[in-house]
């Protein structure tokens, strides 16, 4: 006889390897049979919980849920939305007990960032108070690799290599044509409040003087006449300069350079991104021609030249939440441990969602180099591994062949819940 | 005893896939090493062979030389420098006879656009007036995809690869989160006045309603409205929207849609981009949250996921040329001429350089569906081939191993050249 069903979703911006930690939670799953029932998966992350739109993932067959693996973006969709605080939201809170009761679901598997990981810790708390205990993992997951205790999280490292690769590529073209053309390339990349994805550029340098030759931090206050300085010598040592820009880039005073001057004189607000607005700065400080990028989603949906380790940790947080579930633990999250730099090793270990919770972890101040611009030694020990080894989708007819799934709904027991 | 040296030069803006050209032309001619003695390469292009800066590449080892297959950019440098018309420039054009000739550089390789081909024709012309007589030979090259005569141009295809697997990446990425987050993306892609690479995007689809939703071709006269109720309707239909824009985008008074409003009540430019042009149109004129990205330089770079037969056909050109002026012909460019398209089937043509000079060539009517926002059956027919096959660079530490030539210069022998 099959044991009781397990609840698992994707939450917040979803990146190139969330589906390879679905595929691992369901392949898992249906390896232990005995003790797991169906998965049945959150539509649209937790929303479908509330909404009681729960996808019948045994529906789908094992070739389908393999594709996973390489398919990138929430395979059965996520959502922004943020249960509060359990006091001021007890009818939510009751209804995601509800919902697991009526669906016999006694495992919830919360693949997400912070906020996530804190709704986890809650849910299983309510359960016991309820008198309907649940078991719930937490599953690691963010391209902006801010969440404590683990030693990266799943998404960051192929962000990182898209980066790193990206910068490497482009610098050679600007190289190429500064004789004539442009001079200063300036790409911009995410990482909210914490520089890791830029960070990551730097990797693309193999000796002193490659590009990225600035990367701006959201740890380092801008400072425009330092950088102007920076980029002036680096045009006139080497021809041109590449600058890497955190869309988290701000002034002392907290304004992020993306909203510098936001409005026009009508009240308009002015288009954005940071890289046009630096690149701004770099024309009327110093006049060199300019081109920017902003890879925006391209970067966290790049599955294409995914990390192989990223990807393969991103599979075994998966199989590790679902075995923790088995081996009774609870209201926990599996961790990568790093224990050596190179050659590159890591284990699975654990942390407490209740210590996880709404905790960023922003880089250290001994991964900036001196001037602010740039990384340490330290910081490429770290990030190195993290982008290492390819792991290529299928392709057809020139694609990446990326799965879909059929995402068919189990039969609603409950009366509708308005959001 | 060796014969006459060859000149090589890269012209314009670089691709994924010209130092392929440059590789074959290197090997080819070491192959032939009977007939031609060295490859000098211009530095920085043209102007290299107006300031006597030429590369001596028979001090590269053959294995760098090998590697430059699978490296982007432009090994020796290219630059945007346009000879002008013979009778205004004689002082430019006697001046290369002159390097030419003080380096017995009797083989001209122009690896370019059609400005590139045009130039080529004239040192050809003018080598023979003045009792200097070269062979001159064009090869192709732009991302573009706008010279004539030629089926398809080496460097379109790969970008056009990078377009359409980003698109699909992308598109993903925003239909697993647009019940709560992005509802229209936006993504510009290169193509100057031809909506060729903007086209390719159409490939990311598999059946009828998959993204791209939209495409904005510079071909069609933008009209907002249309567009704005297209938008609207997609995502009622399907929640989101995926959008690509050429960035040659333009009203119907041939506004481009990048200029539009471009100063502000301060007489500053404002920035740029027709991506967040059009993301502020969609804003107005339908509120949908909205995310945009510009690939710029990223794309005709991403050497990571060049389309094999676009590299293929790259380095084959080089070859033809090399072969061309061995069997004696002048003042032609190699081309690809398709034969079958599937299973796709190509074999090597020519054109006469006079008639390639200086003519652009755009998409036929017949490429673009009824409502301007989309492909026909017919185009896709065409692009499909072009991003077939998977060509990966060698990895070494997560990033592709992409190759640095020394580029020593021969001794000159001339006074210098002011440009």
């Amino acid at each position: 006889m099959a044991g009781a069903n397990a609840f698992y979703a994707q939450s917040g911006g979803v990146t190139a390897v969330i589906n390879a930690t679905a595929c691992a939670v369901i392949e898992t799953a249906r390896k232990h049979g005995g003790s797991i029932g169906k998965v049945l998966a959150g539509r649209n992350g937790i929303i479908g919980a509330l909404t009681e739109e729960l996808i019948d993932t045994s529906l789908e067959p094992a070739g389908i849920i393999a594709g996973l693996r390489h398919t990138p973006g929430g395979a059965f969709g996520s959502c922004r939305y943020k249960l509060g605080a359990i006091e001021d939201n007890q009818r939510e809170y009751r209804r995601l007990i509800e919902v697991f009761a009526a669906h016999d679901i006694r495992y919830f598997f919360y693949n997400g960032g912070g906020d996530s990981q804190d709704t986890a810790n809650k849910v299983t708390q309510l359960g016991s108070r309820l008198g309907y205990p649940m078991v719930c993992i937490g599953i690691p997951k963010t391209v902006d690799n801010d969440l404590p205790f683990t030693d990266s999280c799943p998404g960051f490292g192929s962000v990182a290599k898209y980066v790193a690769v990206s910068t490497r590529e482009a610098a050679l073209d600007v190289q190429s044509m500064c004789s004539t053309s442009t001079k200063v390339f300036i790409l911009e990349v995410m990482g909210r409040h914490a520089g890791w994805i830029a960070a990551a550029s730097a990797l693309a340098q193999e000796k002193r003087g490659d590009p990225p030759h600035l990367i701006v931090f959201p740890e380092v206050p801008f400072d425009e006449a330092a950088l102007l300085r920076k980029v002036k010598k680096t045009v006139e040592a080497r021809g041109y300069c590449v600058i890497v820009v955190s869309e988290g880039a701000r002034y002392a005073d907290g304004v992020f350079l993306a909203d510098a001057g936001s409005k026009d004189a009508f009240g308009h607000t002015q288009l954005g991104g940071v890289a046009p607005a630096l690149a701004n700065i770099v024309k009327a400080g110093l006049g060199y021609k300019y081109h920017w990028a902003v890879a925006d989603y391209l970067q966290r949906s790049a599955r294409h030249v995914a990390s192989a380790n990223d990807a393969e940790q991103a599979y075994a947080m998966g199989r590790a939440a679902v075995e923790f579930a088995l081996a009774g633990k609870n209201a926990v999250m599996p961790t990568v441990v790093r224990t050596s730099d190179e050659p590159y090793r890591w284990k699975i270990g654990e942390a407490k969602l209740s210590r996880v919770a709404n905790v960023e972890r922003k880089m250290p101040k001994s991964f900036l180099s001196a001037d602010g611009f740039g990384i340490t030694a330290k910081a490429r020990r770290y990030l190195a591994p993290l982008i290492a080894g390819e792991d290529y989708p299928p392709y057809r007819n020139g694609l990446p062949c990326y799965v879909t799934l059929k995402n068919e709904l189990v039969a609603k027991k409950l009366e509708p819940f308005p959001l």
